[in-house]
């Protein structure tokens, strides 16, 4: 049971001969989401050995996760084993493994019982959500950023309503029928909307003792306005599509304290049992691995050709990045500039491996952005269109079955879709993980 | 937030009053697998108040669930919420709860908090996995009844893979790399099928210092022969079909130990780092709660009319039973058994409430056996006509088709295979739960 030697594989760094010296540039690329990914498959054809490390064995459509988090989407739906994508690439490798530290001396990436050594090193480990100095939050209002914790709300949102069903009191019936989204950004208002959807529709015959059409769905947000990443007319309109599916949206109105009881909103207090995180978001460990200048997101400061200063040959991109648009302010956390930016130091270290002159800095070209309300609903501003209702809805979907990884993903999330239009229903209604 | 009442809700026996006389006798079934559901809808149109309690929120297609652990179909491809099923069943609830009890004196049903009052009780409560006095094995040899059980053995299959790749040792990487199946009946033979199919198959080309192609599949059978309800002559196309993919079968082998390093077959030791267990079965704990005579497998001995002795308001059925066929002999664990034993009971229940003569005694009409090998390979026993081979194959996925309950799953099923034949692939290669 020896690796059988195929032609591909002869000029491959291999692990167990990674103390020889090897004829080929090492790239090890940390964490396969959109960045490392771009990076990666930008690599294909230049004379280098990759090395992809991600302590998961899937791509993670992020996007879509809170679809997974509310019954439509099964999680293989947006999930692609990272070896499938790269199967064909035959310069790369992938690696199931967490890391532990990088040690920039050696240049080698430090994992929980070997190393790997590095000539050009992509740092693309993305994000969690933060809660802001509240770490005690998390147990009652977790987040989503992980097919774990999508199937975990969607365990604790289920839950509650078969909990109201047999729930002896008005009051406690009352509590578990009170969704909490916390956050107006993208996910906190598609988690809210969704939430509606699913109690408004999908459920309402489904139960006996209450009607799951009487759920009480608030979204919480801090700032002024949700969506800030839109113009304030669209965010309007986001506000009034929320409403007209039930959900209650508080602006300026910020969280004080988190139980397992409700939320408290100042002097207000709101009683519930299923409470969801969309705030803060905080950047993985990498800049504690890198030692390296980070802001108050842990989010590493990198020069404009997103290197880390003073370590030509250390990228860091994606949600993990510090970088600056053209104006100077600082890039969002999103999919189309990780994968831009993956893109961008694959040509990068192509260009400085064939000693042709480097790119500019890092540019990125914003293409737009979106997000979905419900059935129908939502807002896109692609900077000279700004669209809203039935067409961005429309248009919403196009672009991400598009953008999902794999003909069969495609398929699978279009014929889901088709048919919760079709029939209000929800294909994935599974409660499933502890006690179950 | 009140029950809404609606005309259909008036005649229910509502939780909330279930102190007070309802008109309408009380129907309990504990269970939605194949037997109580089959009781469920069979009362669609009786006059009576119809509860149906499950610890889990669906309906699980257990027949197929060795193709969840195997990485082939989602979770949700196979489940459907028992609330959506009943739905349109005006005179049914569902409850999800946990059963702690049965008191028989007073008729009711007892839950962690409630307690839910019958007058006729249908107990269909399944059955899991058996280790003949080695609970100790289970840690190192799950088995495979629920969802949770096959999102487990697909996380320790794909793991196994992972690892090797990266092992530094050839003994380990051999070790990881050693699938060892115990139990030949239905359950071992589709698993060791579906893991050899994975590893030469979906698997092939993944890796770059392991070739799963490689893998050693075992499946081992303490008795002469796999597929005992089959014919010999249909056991031994099974073996040479499993041969064929691979798989070392093993008969006359009893299992004499199990660990986390492999398994001792007397004096040989097969090390292996994924055990899977697919013998035996033992009943829920349901003759404790009636405090019934039971076999040694824990099923409950019921009376021709599978009424509990003693108790005709009292029905036990499916997995739970010991029931005996024309000939005497003790009824198989399988999905048909079950569901004809629902639907019997449905109408003894509703011909008592009519004063009518009630059907004569339970008898159980085998329609057939099957059990698939993978790709073009399958047995079928339908007493009058024996199949293998490609056409058996064909017949197993239309019947399994055919049974899936929802046009969703059907459809989402029919895809995933269609998807699977032509590319070789798998579509839920995923590796989730703890760690990840």
């Amino acid at each position: 049971m020896t690796a059988m030697p195929r032609a591909e594989r002869v000029e491959m760094t291999s692990l167990s001969t990674a103390d020889e010296p090897s004829r080929l540039p090492r790239v090890v690329v940390i964490g396969a989401g959109f960045g490392g990914l771009a990076a990666a498959t930008g690599l294909k054809k230049a004379p280098v050995a990759v090395t992809v490390i991600d302590k998961r064995n899937y791509h993670l459509f992020q996007p879509l996760l809170y679809q997974v988090a509310t019954a439509a989407l099964s999680p293989a739906d947006i999930a692609t084993p990272i070896r499938a994508i790269l199967r064909g690439q035959t310069n790369a490798e992938v690696l199931l493994a967490k890391v532990a530290d990088i040690d920039k001396e050696r240049r080698e990436v430090v994992l929980e019982d070997r190393r790997v050594p590095y000539d050009y090193l992509i740092v693309a480990t993305g994000a969690r959500h933060a809660y802001f100095g509240h770490d005690e939050w998390e147990r009652f209002a977790p987040g989503l950023k992980k097919i774990d914790d999508a199937t975990e709300l969607r365990r604790r949102i289920l839950l509650a309503f078969e909990q109201a069903e047999i729930a002896a009191e008005e009051a406690e019936r009352r509590r578990l029928l009170t969704f909490v989204v916390i956050g107006g950004g993208p996910t906190g208002v598609e988690m809210a909307g969704a939430i509606a959807e699913l109690a408004k529709m999908a459920l309402a015959r489904d139960f006996r003792h209450i009607d799951p059409r009487q759920a009480r769905i608030l979204l919480i947000e801090a700032g002024p306005r949700i969506l800030t990443a839109f113009p304030p007319k669209l965010s309007e309109k986001a506000e009034r599509a929320l409403s007209r599916l039930g959900v209650e949206v508080r602006t300026g109105t910020p969280v004080t304290a988190c139980d397992e009881d409700g939320v408290q909103l100042g002097e207000e207090r709101i009683p519930s049992r299923c409470i969801i995180w969309g705030a803060g978001v905080a950047a993985s460990p990498a800049a504690k691995w890198l030692d390296a200048e980070r802001d108050r997101a842990g989010r590493v400061m990198v020069e404009p050709d997103l290197t880390l200063p003073g370590h030509p040959e250390i990228f860091v991109i994606g949600d993990t990045a510090h970088a600056l648009d053209a104006e100077g302010k600082p890039l969002p956390g999103v999919a189309p500039v990780a994968k831009q930016q993956g893109k961008y130091v694959a040509k990068l270290i192509q260009a400085r491996l064939a000693d042709r002159p480097a790119p500019g800095p890092f540019r990125y070209r914003n293409l737009g952005n979106m997000a979905t309300i419900g059935r129908r609903a939502a807002v896109a501003d692609f900077g000279w269109l700004r669209v809203n209702g039935r067409f961005a809805w429309l248009l919403w979907g196009l672009v991400h079955i598009y953008f999902l990884i794999g003909f069969r993903n495609r398929v699978a999330v279009l014929l889901d879709w088709l048919w919760a239009y079709l029939t209000f229903q929800r294909g994935a209604r599974l409660i499933t993980g502890p006690n179950t």
